[in-house]
């Protein structure tokens, strides 16, 4: 079928390949005119033909509401906006209420799978209402990779449904990550284990705890076995954030969730303000030295 | 080749039945007769050609202990005993003297793989001399599963290395499991992804999130929708235990998996002391209210 | 001064005895006739001289906008509202706004002090201009407790303010009283300690954990020595989660707080989803029993 | 009473002087000649009065074993040793056992209060017999702040009980430190509240966080109000550590705790391997950037 693609980036532009490997008629619109298809966004609702099915793919917030906005004043009733970005779920309603104005329809689908779901394939998580998520069936099967279709896309409910389930998606893998992370360190830590990168290569195949992460991380220290050229130093987007968000405002303890979030918090800090009050209140109740500048030792007395 | 297998439980018991696909010559003791080839250790040790070597399969702690100081008096110089239970790598050294004073060598080996094992295979670490592991390579090669060895396979370090890489295994493994409870129990909080089974089940390929586990999980949720059967109640064994008293000694910090833990105890609490004091503190400070028995309301006011 | 004041709670109703005592002249109104000066709002405003000074102590959200809103309404030029009670600091800078269209100004006030206030006085935090707060002076001199007025107040800045100090306060909080609990917990566990109560009273003088907190529950233990009519079940008002999201708003790490959090949030389930998930897991890959219904044991096999 | 004293520093010299403030008859031994007041623990022995107590005030692990069996070597029947050192509580029993052999009875006792404990007084917790601490207890009476005697010492158990109490104490100071070092940060980073160390000392009244920790963060931001000068650098000594291994040995969950120590480990590292293997598992499935030296960026797209 045809789709309009907004947002050629390292996600967008490997979806419209993949697309057009599966034989759909994508016609792409990127602000970067070296990957653009057209010049415009009027261009591409130009050259497609009603009822259209346009696909956002740009960065969550001010970007995806902006190009939303756009799309409504330039389609048409019956055409349909899929929001496949990582908008937050709250984001959804509005989007929808705005183009629904217009009679213009809303799906959003979250979609994982990084720089291998060209190759691999895209795990989809669609919101939005049944008649439009039947319309986009074709688009999602070859988006998602090959197999039986639940294993790879769900109709997850109704608008922000999609986005929800991605964002809970995202907090897992951040809980996922953060437990290879510790159990790498550990390993590393007590020098017992000779062989660190056999070892986890040794779990890929009969353990529990054998994942896709476990293969990457195995792969990743194959290139650099100490990790010795990267630092810990790690961003976060939205998705862990606003998962631990609804994880309190629906009274869910989610500790795991929130420890690896704040990880990386931790990561980012240079120099941590709580540690310095910490460090304060050691010094005025025990005279416990501490450290003025560089990494020296100053452990001295520790009675309390 | 021939091996002696003492302890065929859930564990010991697949194993036999795996090794003796692959070929090899398996005697097995149990204390159960019923399931035991030999009526005792010492007609186990009989039944088998010098250099002998046996693989022990009990409880870990006095069981294994047992087991390893029994098979020191029966066994001669050369031949080899194996440790394939759960003891902790701090145990191993110990096994090993005692046996080394007879001559006879030690190997100890994690095991994972659970009751999936028999069909897809063990994943294996173990620690010890090279020699000894060596010589165990055929019988490490039929239990671990097929393709390529390093992929099941490790050979992590010596004597309490591969007890050690298990410890670490399983503390991930709590990470693991904890991640996808938290997203699972936000799903079902949050009321706004309608279909929570097809969600998880559409991570299996693709998503950044797919593992073994997962798959695990959703096929629990095929057979319990809401898993409205079992109670949120989860023993711990020592591995993840151990690993967080390891986390400690090595100064890591190990907040996921201590996390993970914690909420196993939590969840065998049929109420909380630290709770109690922190309701009595409330009441104390603020005059809110307190639950005597039931669950009833008691929100009061939270002015403090 | 003449104060009106709208609230006669647990906490107004207190607070207008102290400002009495201290001689001020207080009009109160409250829902209830029964603790109320006068009949409705309007009848407190024209009990008052302008310019007016009224505080607001009524639950936060809907109940304080209501009443903001309607004395907007209802005040004239040069008038003034102090919302003490438990807002989130967001919602201030609305009222001040509602309230700034009239002419009217606008500071908030965290209070801390819970049932004690009346006797030893509240900790306050005020937020808003200067002129409004030291309008005001006379009424908190009266409400903090005594001795240096630095020691029991403060002017934190601007609109917001002092409710986002009392936040973090109650933030706080939630830490203090969890580690309490804690160490309460594993003195009660251990069994080493025969004298817990004394263990805690002795801690009262000379200790780095003497606090007012730790004197409450020696005082809680004195009346219920093993805390046994009190069920760990534990609320949460609104600053700890907040405090949680400024947090992450902000990318502090805030471990302590947050665990703080959700050990109440444990604290009130009667059965954990995350935890049924993870019982669900332990089945599937190790066939480990699963608890049915009441307590049993259900330890089995915990080789994986 | 006449006290034998062993390890003058910072503690034991303190205490020496408060003894002696008390009238009591105070020998000292140091291996440091120049605040001694003998040349060695023969001479300390031979100096005082049978039946001799004598408190070790040196650092736990191997100075106290060996000074304890020094002392069983060099004392008599009827004879004391009290052991006023952070030693962790499962040495009790061992002192105390190769004491008993030469009929040297044998007292532990937590000892909190630090360099404030000279003019303050020293919160005190015993563990042994009571007849051991009975005769004691002039030496407990001036030690202890003034007061009620309860509020300042306790005869918590048998031996052993008082360092168990004395560790739990500094768990529970772990998380208390870290809850306001978390609150302080969030005050510091979300720029909201202008007057920070006014903020905190307006909670020195009143408040529920009112504690002597609060006190002493408000005297530090006195003399050094963005802590500008303190690295946020923490050391612990054993009592945190302590405190976690037995809350697991009791499964007692303690995630304020263990967050706090946690925060303590990580407060010292430079680079965190698992942060490495979390950023190394970004850039392996999103090509997200990752940080090969200094504090750049490095954002880029975070769609997963």
């Amino acid at each position: 079928m045809e789709l309009g693609l907004v947002g050629l980036g390292r996600m967008g532009g490997n979806m419209r390949e993949r697309l057009r490997r599966a034989g759909h008629t994508v016609v792409g619109y990127d602000r970067n005119p070296g990957v653009s298809d057209v010049g415009s966004l009027k261009e591409l609702v130009e050259r497609l033909s009603a009822p259209r099915a346009i696909w956002v793919m740009v960065p969550a917030g001010d970007p995806t509401r902006a190009t939303v906005q756009e799309l409504a004043d330039l389609l048409d009733d019956g055409d349909l906006v899929i929001d496949g970005g990582n908008s937050r779920f709250t984001d959804d309603r509005q989007h929808a209420d705005i183009l629904a104005a217009q009679g213009v329809g809303y799906v959003d689908c979250g979609v994982s799978g990084g720089i291998w779901g060209l190759e691999v394939g895209y795990g989809l998580m669609a919101g939005g209402a049944k008649e439009h998520v039947e319309r986009l069936m074709p688009i999602f099967d070859a988006l998602r990779p090959e197999g039986p279709r639940d294993e790879g896309f769900v109709h997850a409910g109704g608008v922000g449904a999609g986005h929800y389930a991605k964002m809970v998606h995202n907090g897992i893998e951040y809980g996922l990550m953060q437990a290879y992370g510790e159990g790498y360190e550990l390993l590393a830590a007590s020098g017992i284990v000779d062989d660190i990168h056999g070892t986890l290569k040794a779990w890929s195949r009969g353990t529990v705890v054998r994942s896709w992460l476990l293969d990457l991380l195995v792969r990743a220290l194959e290139q650099d076995p100490s990790l010795a050229e990267i630092e810990g130093y790690v961003e976060d987007s939205g998705e862990g954030r606003w998962t631990v968000e609804e994880a309190i405002r629906n009274s869910v303890p989610a500790p795991v969730i929130t420890a690896a979030l704040f990880a990386r918090f931790e990561s980012r800090q240079d120099d941590s303000p709580a540690m310095k009050a910490v460090a304060a209140l050691r010094n005025q109740f025990g005279g416990h030295a501490v450290k003025a500048a560089g990494p020296t030792s100053g452990a001295g007395d520790t009675r309390t």
